[in-house]
């Protein structure tokens, strides 16, 4: 870590948050910050691009890699990108190779650029009466002239798992909530905070709750941590879908999930960085026969064709891989994917590395 | 312009003051912003990535395009990235075409990324005895725990060049500037521009000069965006080079420069994008004979080294087009052209479109 160049070469072993603590104490910050940051690597943040709460103001690993090495699957070292903050050489095979999904060649340094890290931050809980309210207010305070840290959804389903983690007792009925940062300079996020409470009251919430310490802070990010997970428990059977819509059309994503659960006999939990209009649906269903899975199946292809029709994207920040790689067609053109495969081809003509991921 | 998904929908042939001026009557903010935004176009500024004073802050073009249209050279439409503000689906054609400077296929539409603009800026201009020391500020301010929206350099030969546009006398010798701005809420441009303000004095600043008005502010910047065009009046022999180094790096990089100029009897002038590490370094010569070109061609290579030597990139924001392509194998390695020609050859086999760009 080079404090004065604001940079960090690393490893692509090193965990995210150990890099995160360690540019902590020097005043410095590196925002992208997976769900999984206590155990993702910074090689795998980089080939897949990861996200995270905090991109909605940040952005994704992408913007972070300055550069990168790579060995390539004819053995030769690919050095890409730089160590300086801007840079132009070239097709820009640094930002190629992120978020390849390991396809195109192995990562084996990093350049991380670093931003300072923000003096404050400001934590708080809204409550609304229902998931449809609390999205509409996730444009509202979006588009309201101030750009949060993170702006993220947990619907009524996901508090029903989640209620013994919230600090207050279960809503119940439909009450969905947004959890909500904002982060600078003392002043700048506590104006900042005040500004979206006043704009969440005015798109019906019925309560706004600050964290009034770090213990409080901590305690609503392990209610919002914990949904995956309870999800997963809760169902014998479980997929979990991660698209992407533009900000307009968050409300009419769930009303559309909701028709489709319906007719589908399973049930969808809604959460995730809503302010960048990525938004984990978990669907599962009580059993995991023949039936349901077919139900299941039927009912992902749906889901996505919807995102598609409103002009959204089938993966935000989690990538096709092997499971979603089917679907790669119904939102990639054949140019496109024509394109696609010639890089592979041309990167990795004996499809060596990473086999069977992103494209069949 | 979707106020409401903070996205405009553009042409390429929009001018980028355009769209700037467009969004910023609707509270939203366009921020790359080349020297030229009054006459370049967003697709010229896509297909070339490019930067700006503000790219210090708020990124490049890249970091703005989510998705674009492009005619490949095979005649077919290519539709990549999406509308939405995070997606991972495939390779990332979008981002590859970005910079690309119009060698894989033509730009037809952009999904340009608005964010809110900002309420308030701060500017200053920071008056130093000599450019080394200028340099050395650069460093500690962008290291100073707050993220300025520009800073920008002025060395002694560029004030000798537009010393009549400064708010100031002549301040003679090798005094040079830096101008500064910082921006967010009210109260928070301004505690960041007293912090800047006390770093600059800290690191020997003469004086620190604060825009009263939008009328000193403008004065101030028609002073920095006049350099490029008042060194080309002043040689007969011009050369333009556009190298980033790590921030740390800057000092050494004008102390290099300094004795090669002495070294080949060239006068250089170096202003730009300090706070990205990103100098312009415009060479020039009072004859434009065979034996000052040859002089001419000797520095800039020797420039270049230097620079490369020094953990820099040739090009931060300019690109290599066709003056600059006979260097990209000074930082690219052959296993990285390789791959850029069989991208060049994946994409336009015929060779059809901008050809002789980037590469021989």
């Amino acid at each position: 870590i080079t404090p004065a160049d604001m940079l960090a070469v690393v490893e692509p072993g090193v965990v995210t948050m150990t890099l995160r603590d360690a540019v902590r104490k020097m005043g410095l910050f590196y925002p992208p910050d997976p769900a999984s940051l206590d155990v993702s690597t910074l090689g795998g943040n980089a080939a897949t691009n990861a996200g995270g709460p905090a991109c909605v103001k940040y952005g994704v690993t992408r913007d972070y890699v300055l550069g990168l090495e790579a060995v390539l699957p004819s053995g030769e070292l690919l050095r890409a990108g730089a160590a300086t903050r801007k840079g132009v050489v070239g097709y820009d095979l640094a930002t190629l190779l992120v978020g390849s999904e390991g396809t195109l060649g192995i990562i084996t340094r990093l350049f991380l650029k670093l931003i300072p890290h923000p003096r404050a931050t400001r934590t708080a809980l809204a409550l609304f009466p229902d998931p449809e309210r609390a999205v509409a207010a996730v444009g509202a305070v979006m588009t309201s002239g101030i750009t949060p840290s993170c702006v993220e959804l947990m619907d009524h389903r996901c508090l029903s798992l989640v209620a013994g983690d919230l600090p207050f007792p279960p809503p119940g009925g439909r009450a969905s909530l947004l959890l909500i940062e904002t982060d600078g300079d003392e002043a700048a996020a506590e104006a900042d905070m005040a500004h979206v409470v006043a704009v969440c009251r005015g798109m019906s919430a019925d309560q706004v709750l600050p964290a009034g310490d770090e213990a409080a802070r901590e305690r609503m990010w392990r209610a919002r941590r914990s949904i995956s997970l309870r999800v997963h428990e809760s169902a014998a059977l479980y997929v979990s879908e991660d698209v992407a819509v533009p900000l307009s059309r968050i409300p009419e994503l769930l009303v559309a999930v909701e028709a489709l659960q319906c007719e589908h006999g399973l049930l969808t939990y809604a959460f995730g960085h809503a302010g960048d209009g990525n938004i984990h649906l978990n669907m599962t269903a009580a059993t995991c026969d023949t039936e349901a899975t077919r139900r299941m199946e039927n009912m992902v292809e749906k889901v996505l064709r919807a995102v598609l029709d409103l002009g959204g994207t089938i993966s935000g920040e989690h990538g096709l891989g092997m499971a979603k790689r089917r679907f790669a067609p119904l939102e990639l053109s054949p140019a496109s994917l024509a394109l696609q495969k010639g890089l592979k081809k041309l990167f990795d003509p004996g499809r060596i590395v990473n086999p069977g991921k992103l494209f069949p």
